[in-house]
């Protein structure tokens, strides 16, 4: 066995990887290579460390520690550490194999999936893994490995009930509040749901980012117990709770490359570790989301139904109306306010009201069979999902008192309007979320867009169809910019038949949403 | 357009990309994630550099240079520079296209090869490339627009001459010493051959590594061209150079993954970077190298010599009998001195003597038309090519009358001997190798192993099989180790015809050979 003593140097640094630096004529002598690995034993402490080479910041007889490592070990400047080159992960031989198309078992995506969490992987290895993926496909058992070992590998809420709720919208329409009204209906009927949701990545709100306007949603596992066994409910943001810490390792991975061949287990993953048992998974459908067509959205929901079998947790799916924003505001605090303001008078914009009772109730079905939309659309109109919405702002730490216009939006704001008279015959989810992204959301709670106008609207010459929101002025000019460069709402006669001339001119590049 | 106005913090770090660390909350301010890219205005300098968040080791306000980035801009400590979000490269999309099975055309692929060697892609971004050529495979268009574009944006050698010659071995043979014999014999020729090799990567010794046991190899541009021009040929290192520099990122790429997808764009970009007119490609065949079968082995050259029409580059193949070693010595200086003693003496091991004249006669066959083996095994006997040798070695800087003996090898040694009498029935490839590189090739260059008996030979029990030489204690008592747990050289009866059961116990993991 080769060995090395070297002298530590502690380096400030940070990564999200264990990482030494190690000078190139001694990472020669044993034989190691950039992204090799090797052990590191600091006193009675072992630990597997991601070797990057330096030719002059280290000297021979050196190793430089980043932060991570020099913590846990407990290094001291200059104490001499053992340095031993490793074999590399088991987890290697099986990504391999997936990249040559042989279908993985348990035990291999077990091993996958702990490394990658124990960080044992390069981003090439990852990358590899995740291209595979979306290359070779998995199959239903994969899938369910998957979801199985990325929710082992992370912390798991047991709340000790059997019969708990979920909801999960896969994403892809901006302002889509419907999550955090659905879960004060279902709590309102006496039901657990133990909401966590994510920031936004790619759109202008997550859940989180739109419940943090009325309470705190940085709970951590026994907080959200506490507040789940006073009220049945919360809604707050799973990135505080490493749940399935896998997933945000492959979102790395697939957000530059836009691929998601990870949707199925990092959804069924998030619910397996909250035990889940009943789930409604959105599919929001149309030109301009994710999944274009209902056939398309059939085929995704049968594999959740599927894969949901699999995993214990009974699952239907909704293939529902995503060809424009829901409801009027997009952006954290517009979306919160038009929330807030629906459960606490019992009504608001058609569209969200249809949503929110459609998705509870199928929710409610699970239980009561059928009328569970009638159920839901009582529960938000006597104001009792009102009153489950303050118990679950109160018990998270927020005021339960809190009035739509006390969330505060703008202060800047700019007005676009109509220079054509018409109908709103279509509206570009793309170009709303890129004008809202650019006004400051989602980190910017108060930016954002309020729709005036929506599809089938009657527009006349310089009526306004959206307003801008920003919290600085930079950033409103470059939203306003964006959205004379694009056509967000298009207006026209209402049977203009032309849907696009091709070869069509490319207002903008295509993005990719990558919320789940 | 948002810019951010940070001081510069002067970090002694380096690495291979141009990275600097921003704070956290700055980076979300100016809505940039990990990996994404900034342009930095220093002065009058702009530079495109990838973004990495530190939480701590980086205060707001701060911007953590590291050493390339703050070398090239001459930035001082707390100088104030100018940060702006960039556009992704756009080879990124070309990536996708990629990824998509798309083909590509050649200006998609000179921005990413530019993009590639400009450091402007992450190693998500470079994996995900790699591996889609892995998958999609590659027109023979897109390959010669990748060989063109590799070689463009390196350095090249001009000499002002039309007829350069070439060879290039695609590896996977231990101890194969050829190129450093074939190029004094072509040289002898009168013939114009500017070789140059790379170093080990996963085998014992490469060209370069052998060479270097006999004259510095390490010659830049000029240098090189001083010495062809003075004796028409050289050996030197191509990685001092920086030919094809595409090359070195890709290798990166595919050795932790043990995937070659640019095996031919590699090879010929650099005989292209070179001016070669004329090449021949050496495909070792055999169990235990990379090319299994003559039928594979002519696949390949059929690919070589189509990409070769499309570069303008003459090339025939050889499929040459690989499931030995060449010769005897096996490590750089146990090969050293078997060419210069080959050389010298104009005879030796018959296997080299054969290679060296076949590999070289095809060469001379481009000016000569056949005859060219007879005309090479002249050029050795006559020791005219010992003579071109001596003045390759002295227009490198090195001795041209160094002997075999003056090569220093060991001093640790150690003799492997048979436990049964018989034949020589098989020498495992993989075995041989990783015996050599445990005891210290291709680092400690009087490391390796002599091979006694090769296949066909007669064995008594108790004869020497091979030694094993090494440079330190602890090296050789590894490679004994490894010696004594696989059966590297096969003794048997004449007639075993049991060549493996099946399933078969595997003696040692499966490596991957990438030399080229």
């Amino acid at each position: 066995m080769v060995m090395m003593k070297l002298n530590a140097k502690i380096l400030g640094l940070e990564a999200d990887k264990p990482i030494v630096l190690l000078n190139k004529e001694d990472a020669e002598e044993i034989d190691v290579r950039p992204l090799d690995r090797v052990e590191l034993i600091v006193g009675r402490k072992k630990v597997n460390c991601i070797v990057n080479i330096a030719e002059h910041f280290i000297k021979s007889g050196e190793i430089g520690l980043y932060r991570k490592i020099s913590r846990y070990t407990n290094a001291k400047p200059n104490q001499l550490v053992d340095v031993i080159p490793s074999a590399p992960p088991m987890s290697i031989k099986y990504i391999k194999d997936k990249m040559a198309g042989k279908t993985l078992d348990d035990s291999a995506i077990r091993k996958i999936v702990e490394d990658t969490v124990e960080r044992r992987l390069s981003e090439i290895e990852l990358t590899a893994f995740v291209t595979a993926l979306e290359y070779h496909g998995m199959t239903t058992s994969e899938v369910a490995s998957l979801s199985r070992h990325m929710a082992l590998t992370g912390k798991t809420l047991d709340l000790g009930k059997k019969d708990i709720y979920d909801k999960h919208s896969i994403g892809g329409v901006p302002g889509d509040k419907t999550s955090m009204m659905v879960v004060p209906v279902i709590g309102a009927a006496g039901l657990t749901i133990p909401k966590t949701s994510s920031r936004a990545i790619t759109s202008p709100a997550g859940t989180a980012d739109r419940f943090e306007c009325l309470a705190p949603v940085d709970l951590n596992l026994e907080e959200i117990k506490r507040v789940v066994k006073k009220v049945n409910a919360c809604l707050v943001w799973g990135g505080a709770v490493d749940l399935a810490p896998a997933d945000d390792i492959f979102i790395k991975i697939e957000y530059p490359l836009s691929i998601d061949p990870l949707l199925l287990p990092s959804v069924m993953s998030k619910k397996k570790a909250v035990g889940a048992k009943y789930l409604v998974i959105d599919i929001p459908t149309g030109e301009g989301t994710k999944v274009k067509t209902t056939k398309d959205a059939e085929a995704l929901a049968e594999k959740f139904i599927t894969l949901g079998k699999k995993l214990g947790i009974q699952t239907v799916g909704a293939s529902t109306f995503g060809e424009q924003p829901i409801g009027h505001g997009i952006g954290p605090a517009l979306e919160a306010r038009e929330a807030l303001s629906t459960l606490m008078y019992g009504r608001g914009p058609e569209d969200i009201v249809d949503k929110v009772t459609t998705i509870a109730g199928m929710l409610l079905d699970f239980k009561m069979k059928k009328s569970g939309k009638e159920e839901a659309l009582r529960l938000l109109k006597s104001g009792k999902a009102y009153k489950k919405l303050q118990e679950i702002i109160e018990a998270q730490g927020g005021d339960p008192n809190i009035k739509p216009d006390d969330l505060p939006i703008g202060p800047e704001k700019v007005e676009v309007k109509s220079s054509v008279s018409g109908v709103v015959g279509w509206i570009d989810n793309r170009a709303i979320v890129e004008i809202a992204r650019a006004s400051g959301t989602p980190k910017d709670k108060g930016a954002g867009i309020y729709l005036h106008k929506k599809i089938g609207d009657t527009v006349k010459k310089g009526d306004t169809l959206f307003d801008i929101y920003a919290e600085k002025k930079y950033k409103l000019e470059r939203a306003l910019e964006i959205a004379q460069s694009v056509r967000a709402v298009g207006v026209g006669k209402k049977y203009d038949m032309l849907l696009e001339k091709i070869p069509r001119v490319m207002d903008h590049p295509k993005y990719f949403i990558l919320e789940r």
